[in-house]
């Protein structure tokens, strides 16, 4: 393609262009072995190195230790926010929802159908646009806390990490997974659907705490048992073998091509840097959603014109002529969005920033 | 590839030449588009018109009636052998279900940890070689009758899909859905994982009666809801993207270049005669798992060598060289399997059966 657009949408999203061409070959068939990666068996030699390599990568990346277990599941992160209660919210429990977004909301909704679970901390009242203060918070006799790391719609992210002692954590990283190190240690369960950094749509990463899986009741059917995964290595039942595929894929292009998670942040905050500096040197002419940069997400950036919804409108139609496609904003916030996310190039960023610069002063 | 395997994989499974390849161009970028199908926002118009004519295909190939709602899930049959009990196997019911092989086991097992389901037929004294008798079935009082339609370890297959009258019924069509016409109007849910015959592992189409599915209850966590889906066309979360395109595909092929389900059983028929005689004409040299031809698999033909083990294994690696792929048997059965799904080509079946002739001989 020579006019391949820049996809600035937020998920399915962007993925390297390295690991498009290697997955399409592979669609058309492997190396060595003349079939499909589509049509071979999950249980087949290439298959499990397939697997295998993307498990140790990701390991690698995430320095996941061994007191945790990687899982590949199906069914997204709306599957999680019924999994993790069906494990791990018993008849005398209860637990805790930080509100950042309309995902916690599901979250928390989901989690309430299947146990007791209650709102701990809340950013509504300020529609999402600020992260909520957690010092204040009491996590005792919860039997978890559920944040989620990055706010896609709204544009906020915790650019550090909530720690609640020694209450366990549960986070849903789907839009932020593998931008930036992550000390896996003080997490007990995260997740992530791939197919906003990671992949394509269809794999959904668990890390989940061995000891705290175990604990899970007997009577929870087996596809929704977390052990169930690990005992089998995420082969219980067939795997979604290609979306796996291409996220070992990507794994390895942030190995070899970007040099590990440390180098993909700071890659990621320069990215961010160069969208929030055009709007906060625009005088006034591009609002951004978040105000407090501590609380600015560096994968999805909302902000729109001081022109209204019809200039708004214009600068998407206008972009998108240019080959920058995906700039509209969530129906919930409205506006304009960059999701800037992992694999999203400088050089893609910077033709948005040029574009800015253009589009306000005409 | 000059030199492509033949593949009788059990699955995942063989796609038709045409699909793999329009699915790696468009790994690569969508025509018109440019970007990739694993890239695009599955609320963008393109993918609306993608999964809109994988639903249309599909609903004209098994002409699927207004009573019924065509879902595109995630979680394999495995995940419907749980959501299937939670959503329709009430607290005072009881379910029915058909043993034909270690697939309905594992259904029954999981139902069983959800409610009260028992078995109703077994065929499992014969170690599954043939199907067990139903006219002595009483169906009455069951919330519903679990069938599998085929059974890729032992290779048999109902060749007339079984009549409960006026229970439900519910059938696993996993390994044999697209191979042939199937009156939809008398099941009340049909599942299949794509795997085999349908496309990529990760998604799993379901085919559910409207009035039976709105009677589950309301306390079933949203997302093993069936109504949610149908309600939100399969997009109540991130749908499985490319599995869903691939699919279409392949029920374009169905539709376009085989010329429907009923060219489509005639050719599976055509090819599974061609191997079964190869078996019965061997005077005794290969010996097919299943004696009776009434209940034969048209997709999964099981069989072995009078030799042994051995010898088997020597057919498996022989064949191998000659660039026929996946024939060694399931563990449980042990022994050879050739899996002839749609795709499989006749001129793939024939050259199984030159190389079973050569081999006898030598």
């Amino acid at each position: 393609m020579t006019h391949r657009p820049i996809n600035f949408s937020a998920g399915p999203a962007i993925l390297p262009q390295p690991v498009l061409e290697e997955a399409s070959a592979a669609v058309s068939a492997l190396p060595d072995l003349g079939l499909s990666i589509l049509e071979i068996s999950h249980r087949s030699p290439t298959f499990a190195a397939i697997i295998d390599d993307a498990r140790a990568r990701l390991t690698r990346l995430l320095a996941i230790p061994d007191t945790h277990d990687l899982l590949f599941l199906q069914g997204g992160a709306r599957g999680q926010f019924a999994q993790i209660p069906t494990n791990f919210l018993g008849r005398d429990q209860q637990a805790g929802y930080v509100m950042t977004g309309v995902w916690s909301e599901y979250a928390l909704t989901e989690a309430q159908r299947i146990g007791t679970a209650r709102v701990v901390a809340s950013g509504r009242e300020d529609g999402y646009t600020s992260l909520p203060r957690l010092d204040t918070l009491d996590p005792s006799e919860l039997a978890y806390i559920h944040t989620t790391s990055n706010n896609t719609i709204y544009g906020t992210q915790f650019q550090r990490l909530p720690d609640f002692g020694h209450t366990r954590h549960v986070c849903d990283m789907s839009s932020d997974i593998l931008s930036r190190p992550v000390d896996v240690s003080r997490f007990s369960l995260i997740y992530a659907g791939a197919q906003k950094n990671c992949g394509p749509a269809g794999v959904t990463l668990v890390i989940v705490d061995k000891a705290w899986m175990r604990e899970a009741p007997e009577g929870v059917p087996a596809i929704w048992r977390y052990q169930t995964q690990a005992t089998k290595g995420s082969m219980y039942n067939t795997p979604p073998t290609f979306a796996i595929y291409v996220v070992g894929l990507v794994a390895k292009w942030i190995e070899e091509q970007v040099g590990g998670l440390a180098a993909m942040a700071e890659r990621n905050r320069g990215k961010a840097q160069l969208v929030y500096d055009a709007i906060d040197n625009s005088k006034g002419f591009y609002v951004p959603n978040v105000g407090d940069p501590s609380h600015r997400s560096l994968m999805n950036v909302g902000f729109r014109t001081s022109g209204g919804d019809e200039c708004d409108a214009r600068f998407v139609s206008l972009a998108a002529e240019e080959g920058l496609s995906g700039l509209k904003g969530h129906r919930l916030s409205g506006g304009l969005r960059a999701s800037i996310y992992n694999a999203m190039p400088r050089d893609g960023v910077e033709t948005l920033v040029g574009f800015m610069e253009r589009f306000r002063k005409t």
